[in-house]
């Protein structure tokens, strides 16, 4: 008998049938001899419906009564599903997330974790009961209760599945699993059975929006394994776990896209040092998260400097980027949105010629690349808004991807020998 | 500076512009030099959509699920209250139920308060804010989330002002106080400015349905007074307190009437030890709250045992009735809906003739009186459910309740020494 933390978001949860929904999938889960902690979003659109009423009253909640409000989403949920797993014969016990014993830092609304309980859980378990809990929600030190900030509940069942030294912890979504590029733009993209938390990462990071970075990161902190599947079927997912020895010999293991970036650039900023600090501490003061950077020298001991922001905040920047450049002589333009592709992988590590692979095919395509960046599994280009879909199939293509027994030979072989990143 | 705590119920939260208002009576409140915490309920309408999720799912859901469900309405409006207080210059601060130290039993959905904390309110008082608490909810000794049931709220108001000892405890309602009559029946009923717990607790248990009877009893046996006042506007309601000797003059404070009201006759029961508590036992065991009752020595040895029940309980009550006289040879038989007209004042203890004042009256208006009941403050009559507002009528004048002043006066010389309770 294995233990089995599940993980189901709001649209799972979204109404009534649908939380009997989630309810005969755990019960399938039971049968099948296995001791289930079941850990659960607000139901979709409750969390928006709480935020516009408090938008109604104030622009700037107090955080604390922010969380004292947001956290009731989650424990209206955990008592519905509760109440349907008893009413189809499953003995089953809610939690909040500070009844678990999460405890967190005093960050309301963007709350750490600090400390993980669940001594009433293990007890609840030996009793035979499904544990419901409430994601997204903690305690605070001076015993408030604060949350995690959007996607948090991903965060809290990674958590518990740590904290309870869990089996697995199997994360319920509306995809499949993680493919090698989106489904919607590459036909024959393929879901991946395993990947490694730092390639999980890097596709988080470049667009691929199956699971917060956050609960991610955290996982592979405390090295907990989890999988993300389809809330529709029964199909094995991908597993993320610390990366096996057999995927060191995949080079790439999927291609990313995000469509929603656009362009800051910096001509003739003074070449001094501070320059470029000053202008990322102007992004860091107004919230504005940089991705993509890049720096070039100009003329005249005067530097070139371009980064990307999500297209949302694009306007705040280019304003706090002229302040903040003042009578430097320095200009600030903004592009309209542009393209990230990037190619992920552990293999790339050990495998260099990932770069020249994918820079060829983008070459041969007659795609321009406007910024290059590149870490240590992840490369990652700029193109231009209407070029993004047709890069990402070239860098599929390129890569192998579109088979997984050949993709991985494939890129291998494609990637030549010239290029070592440690 | 004095201590108030004031209750909202609902209705008066049931949105944000209704928010909006309580936090304005507030500041008014804390402008003229108060210290003020805010008891509050779920918004109006937000407990019933808990309990049709709940029961979309299971016709028996798990109490203990039910209160982690339901204590997230109050949870809510805690949440919106202290906001609204903060974005109009009034620091607030939320505190649940179990935040606040509310103990309770075990019971889950009929909770029963054991010992009241408090510490965290008082150091917020001290700071200078108002503290918001949930009503309606507590914790239980085993660390769960409670509730009281329906009403609860006013209980958590009185219990909350008790254990901070606060001056007073507001209860605002959409009624301006309490009054000698209902004055949809008797138009020239006046309010009363003050009420002994006694008297509060047979008018409220008499079909005024100001406030619950559980309340009232908590705030008697603790002594806490409060005020009954309207949430529409600013003037004076009716104080409930211990009975002052002031109050000892007036024979009767006030007329109530309940038209829910059904009455079972069980005809012929055997005239032996035990008969009558076989049927008052059946009752108890499908639940039914009996309200008056009336037994009379019937021919040979044989009893007459009339009761009345709610009116929805009126058929589970008569098939039960049936059942448990069985063989007995007992007939049982129920009326169409009957009214149950009450006279209730402390001064009757101690100025008789309250009754025969009271009869006279029925009597003289051609009322016929279907049953009698009196208790130590309380006279009550059940009549023909389309004599019931003409009978409250004519005790209401027959006591001189129209003018306060004359009221008192009137009812002591009509009240003859005929009749003697202690």
């Amino acid at each position: 008998m294995s233990l089995l933390v599940q993980k189901f978001g709001g649209t799972s949860v979204a109404d009534v049938d649908r939380i009997k929904k989630v309810a005969r999938r755990i019960k399938r889960t039971v049968k099948q001899g296995h001791q289930v902690v079941a850990v659960v979003s607000a139901r979709a659109g409750v969390t928006n419906n709480l935020i516009s009423r408090a938008a109604a009253i104030t622009k700037s909640p107090d955080p604390r009564e922010m969380d004292v409000l947001m956290s009731t989403g989650e424990q209206e949920t955990i008592a519905l599903l509760s109440m349907t797993l008893q009413s189809i014969g499953v003995p089953a016990v809610s939690l909040t997330g500070p009844r678990f014993g999460i405890r967190t830092d005093n960050e309301h609304t963007r709350a750490r974790i600090r400390e993980m309980g669940g001594s009433d859980a293990r007890r609840y378990l030996r009793q035979g009961k499904v544990v419901v809990v409430a994601g997204f929600q903690g305690l605070s030190e001076f015993g408030e209760i604060t949350t995690f900030g959007r996607g948090g509940s991903d965060l809290s069942a990674i958590a518990v599945a740590g904290a309870l030294k869990a089996h697995r912890c199997q994360i319920f979504t509306d995809v499949e699993g993680v493919y090698t590029a989106d489904p919607r733009i590459v036909p024959n993209a393929h879901k991946l059975s395993e990947l490694s938390y730092e390639e999980m990462l890097e596709l988080a990071s470049s667009g691929s929006k199956v699971m917060q970075t956050r609960a991610v990161g955290f996982a592979q902190k405390h090295e907990v394994a989890f999988e993300v599947r389809s809330s529709f079927n029964s199909k094995p997912g991908t597993i993320v776990k610390k990366s096996a020895s057999s995927l060191e010999a995949v080079s790439v293991s999927g291609v990313a896209i995000d469509k929603n970036q656009v362009r800051i650039s910096v001509q003739e900023l003074p070449d001094r040092p501070g320059a470029a600090a000053a202008v990322f501490k102007a992004m860091a003061e107004i919230g504005v998260v940089v991705d993509l950077i890049v720096q070039n020298v100009g003329r005249a001991g005067k530097a070139n400097l371009t980064f990307s922001v999500p297209s949302e905040d694009a306007y705040r920047a280019e304003k706090a980027m002229r302040e903040a450049v003042g009578r430097t002589g320095a200009t600030v333009g903004r592009s309209n949105k542009i393209a990230k592709v990037s190619v992920v992988g552990v293999g790339m590590r050990s495998h260099s010629g990932v770069a020249s692979c994918f820079f060829d095919a983008l070459a041969e395509a007659g795609i321009n690349m406007l910024m290059i960046s590149t870490s240590e599994i992840k490369i990652s280009v700029a193109v231009n808004h209407e070029d993004g879909d047709e890069a990402t199939r070239v860098a599929h293509a390129a890569f192998g991807l579109e088979k997984k027994t050949r993709s991985r030979k494939k890129a291998t072989a494609r990637a030549s020998r010239s290029k070592s990143k440690g």
